[in-house]
């Protein structure tokens, strides 16, 4: 029999991931990390390091935020009024100006500030920027995806960089728009045929009729739920949304509570995980 | 005789220009754009243009952009004061929020839009992301620059992108700090090597003791200026960073009014330029 | 109002070529030089002048050069006469002898060397050497192409230079043939799938039956007007060839004169152009 | 508060481990692995573990292992007697070619199937195939290392796989010759300016005159161990070897056990290790 | 008439090659060597050196040996009895270890080391490492291919190195497995679709009714001579084998004597070769 | 024994050239090849063969050729007189486009032709090409090379091609220039560092005082057989180019006949060689 040290089980851990490592190397996993998440500086920090974890076994994580609270903070200091509309907030000039401030110029740094202070090469770019998600007037500055220059978002991670999306798209003619982040993640994912689409919300992910986490469940079942009314309010356009991705080439799409300490990892290198998967 | 046709003056300035492309061919061009530039909306499309043209005939331009007047009338708005010491302003907590919103969440934004709106493949880039701009504190949150990451900085403009700094630096601990501008885009340019570093701001170059214009000025004769009290209050910390610059190895500083139409092209396509320039 | 400086304007017609840069980035253009162009000293001045800008905002120039009234002159030096039969030397083994000596050793050297000292990279090939253009024997030592070596070819243009071929080719055999040098550049422009074919000759372009230029015209438009006698002479294997061009996935292919001033630019950089475009 | 699960002490010490992955990404580890530990069939089991782990997170790993005890065995088998000096069988032409089988043919292929099943891309090779190692003689057909092809290693290396090194080497004429398996792994480490050499044996690592383990110890001190008889018996040219390779750019050596579980992950993971370190 | 110097006829040799050379450069020759030949110490030599002189005119060697005969001998010393079937020997765990000791312990190093000697790149690699041969266990421990990882195989071959396997083969749980040589050698040459299989055997070719030596067959004539009975006893699998290595995309199939001096290069470099080519 | 076949011989002698292979795989070997060979029709032939056989066994070939002869019946037929100064043809402007006539349209052409013919993959190339041979004037068109684009040429030869240059220089401002063909190969060989220059004359290389041919000599025994007036003629110059090159980083030069049947290949791959090496 070995000899077993102080540590050895933690040691353990680490060879005990192995299957998992071999299996995500190099693999393309797109996160959107949800603006609720952002508001629990703790969130942040473990959500960080999961990040970290991956991009140094290999595995290429690139992520969407959000920050909608935050804009709605701001607003109220600047004394403007909102309203939403389908999930996203009515959008006009003065109104655009505000999401820019705070999404490229607070939360966008933010998260790229504490993947850096884990170790992560991480730089935060604006959607808009380079025309990577370019978008179609919807109404007012709301836009929706219309493309997402993939090429360049691919050189970036290739280079060994963990680029991190504020939800900022722009339309044919350079004008800002603001757009779902749920969407530009999911846009972002099918032009890049990704792994894995993870949505990190404050819930735990989707619950059955009984108010029971579900681990695992198909396309046909997600939409079941959805007629049945069992999946309800702002999950279902998450839903739909990630069933889009699964049906075009994103191989697995995972929502998971962001709340939870390791959330990330747990959910990626244990059997079991702690959210919901969707799968074609 | 060859026959001239209407536009056969417009195929001879690019002809002429031939000589000034084969100089500076993939020559890495650092460019300081002065905050109060970014007020005058007309400016920014003719600096967007000549960056654009300058990429397209191989030059590498890197740009640091600043934004002093609008954070002071964001801080003015938010009722917040503020004070300048040695040509940066007092920095707390606060007010390096506000700073980072209006630097990272706006002016960033409206000079990278500008470019890729005339087709440059800008990505606009918190020199703090990724520790590229690491600064040690002076006071506040009022930081020096003590090193930049020159080779990822490269590897970036390698891939063909144009790199849009914000003057934002990180602290080895990861905390933001609020750097002057001028002196990020000056230990860029001599991290690089640049050929040349081209400040642009709203005056037209360095004057004379009889308010002239100087076209080149060598690094003892502005110390002797300087001395002498023929250069001036903002303009001084400038031309220091300048002679630091050519004292280690930027071949060329420009110090050129962004308020003269097509300014850049001028100064480097043309032999008279329209500004001054500094040389060793 | 931004202040203009004298040669604002010289910039501006940079600025304005931005979407020409653009939109020809990396793609390969190939120019027959007629012979004609070739007795011009001052057309090869700004011919190669041309081709230099073009290369040097990223487009990929290759050249392929005619020569026949030199070869004239040096015959009759030598006292062989030589007859033309449809539109191609009739040549023996002796004409043959003259007409590489005259090509090979002289016009080839005159194009490359204009280029060369303007700046570009140019080196001169026989387009029989490395079996580069293989042909067929139609009688004696003139032979029509079979195959174009352009793997080969692309090596060369990537690597940064600029080839100028004379229109010999080689046997299967390895014995150098006579093309024509339209027939040439136009089935090396269908191997490259080349953006665009250029053929400078000394005629404005496809004249209409009033003797008015055509700015535009289409394959069956083309095909119509040779068919009613307005396209003659030695104009119908051109536009013959222009036109299996453009059938075989050349973009664009255009007829215009060396000898105006700049006419490649000016058709190029111009919506307006000076020659005749051919389309698909 | 973040809510905890079930397995966030696991995903914990992932993310623990971050400093230590990004402090050793791409460096090269030699190991040793001792004939000795080779008996051990569940040793083997953590050892090709732990490397695979090491591998995954971007480590460089290359193994040189020994198999002494597994040539004696074979050898009696065959009725032949050995004796060792100086450390190192004497070994003639016959016992070479048994000491070829056992290490090429037996031990060899264990430790890479090991390593295989667990994931890792390891190749077996002999280390005289392609004169990687070559040795001059020093009596029969022992040899001592004069030179190592480290390149022909590196670039094995670089495509990523985990080269595993059987210690025998070559004669300049060809001749496979017997070496110290300790020496083989030493030669390497200095040849590749290895970050680290990894001795593993049955022993704990360098005892002090209480037989209590040494964690850290410098090169001189180590000097004065052995000179003062503490280091004693076989121990004395493993120690010897440690510090020729950190007095020759090899940045540390340590000595641990391969009977501890995970003792490899356990060195170099955690601040404390497990063994002894030798550094300059 | 040129003069003809001493050693002018060797020469003429080499140039009178060119053609081979031109054909095969860059192809990828995979060589069976056969266990019989491997006991003629002599035959070795002009094999290596043949295998050398083709790495050295840019075809690509991939070899595969056998060593029946040494594994006979060695289960006789040891006291072991064994059996063939099917062209294999029925192998039990006890008999794979003296399998394995033979062939990746004694004849894989002898053959390495004949090629290294002559100045060849030559690094021996069992064919069970990083799961290159995969097979599924027939009975005991005697398995047939299922699948190779050819990539790995091509990306060692293009670093330069010549590769040579023992035909040891791997479960897919990572046990090893005893397969017949010639399959590993056919089923390696189809993964690659290489330019040729040669197996070098110790026999002329295929002989026909006469006991003539076939210089060329078609697959078809070989089912045909081997349902007539004229092809008989072991040549029955290795022409089936070649067959399906014809069928499969490689080239052509060469049997040749390695008892011939130098049959590797008159098969391939002269027109009448020495053996039997079996083509589509 | 080994039986013996047919061509075993001719085999034979493919492996005897191995450790010549070795030694000179990637090495560069510049050639001068003079103008009275190539009146030699067979010549042509031997010299093509044995350029492309080294180019198959990995040998970079670099040529430049004369043609004195050529030009001198070319002037002749114009009527023209030329005289000789210094081993180089007076030239004015009316000589030099003969010269450039029969050199570049002529005699490189029969050259590249000859080595395309064999497989090898010639590409012509004027000396004045890209700036390629810049000289400086000596009087006249003739000129003394200044410097040589070594990088330029290493990207072609890296690509594959064997580079053909006539020995045209040109001056600064573009004007092409007559220069003696071995100062050209000289100075080639020197700024590429070459392992070999070897010089194609119709004399067997440099006979000492009883007219034996001197197969090895240092460069201080030249310069003494020089002083002593036994190295007399046209083959002082090529000797001081020759000592020139050894004494700048040139391994050997080789002086040989190209009137003995393979020459070349007798010269590089046999101990005894045919003509004389000069070695520092």
């Amino acid at each position: 029999m070995l000899r077993k040290e102080k540590f050895s089980d933690k040691a353990e851990i680490l060879t005990e991931a192995i299957p998992y490592f071999l299996r995500f190397r190099d693999k393309i996993f797109v996160f959107k990390i949800g603006g609720k998440i952002l508001d629990y500086e703790e969130a942040f920090e473990t959500v960080a390091e999961d990040i970290v974890v991956l991009s140094l076994v290999g595995i290429k994580p690139i992520i969407v935020h959000g920050g909608g609270k935050e804009i709605t903070r701001f607003l109220e200091l600047l004394g403007i009024k909102s309203e939403f509309k389908d999930g996203i907030r009515e959008t006009d000039d003065r109104i655009m100006e505000a999401v820019e401030m705070v999404l490229d110029g607070k939360m966008n740094g933010r998260f790229v500030s504490a993947i850096c202070k884990k170790g992560g090469k991480a730089i935060g770019i604006s959607g808009r920027d380079n025309f990577f998600f370019v978008s179609e007037r919807v109404r007012g500055r709301v836009g929706t995806i219309k493309s997402v220059k993939a090429d360049d978002i691919l050189k970036i991670v290739q280079m060994g960089f963990i680029p991190v999306f504020s939800p900022i798209t722009v339309s044919r003619e350079g004008l800002s728009m603001n757009t779902n982040a749920d969407e530009v993640a999911c846009e972002l994912a099918i032009s890049l045929s990704a792994e894995k689409l993870i949505i990190l919300t404050d819930e735990d992910g989707i619950l059955d009729k009984d108010n029971k986490l579900i681990k695992s469940i198909s396309d046909s079942e997600a939409e079941r739920l959805i007629s049945e009314g069992v999946i309800t309010g702002g999950m279902i356009p998450k839903v739909r949304l990630a069933l889009k991705a699964v049906k075009n080439d994103v191989k697995k799409v995972h929502i998971i509570s962001g709340l939870i300490e390791h959330s990330i990892l747990l959910e990626i290198f244990t059997d079991e995980g702690i959210g919901t998967e969707i799968v074609r």
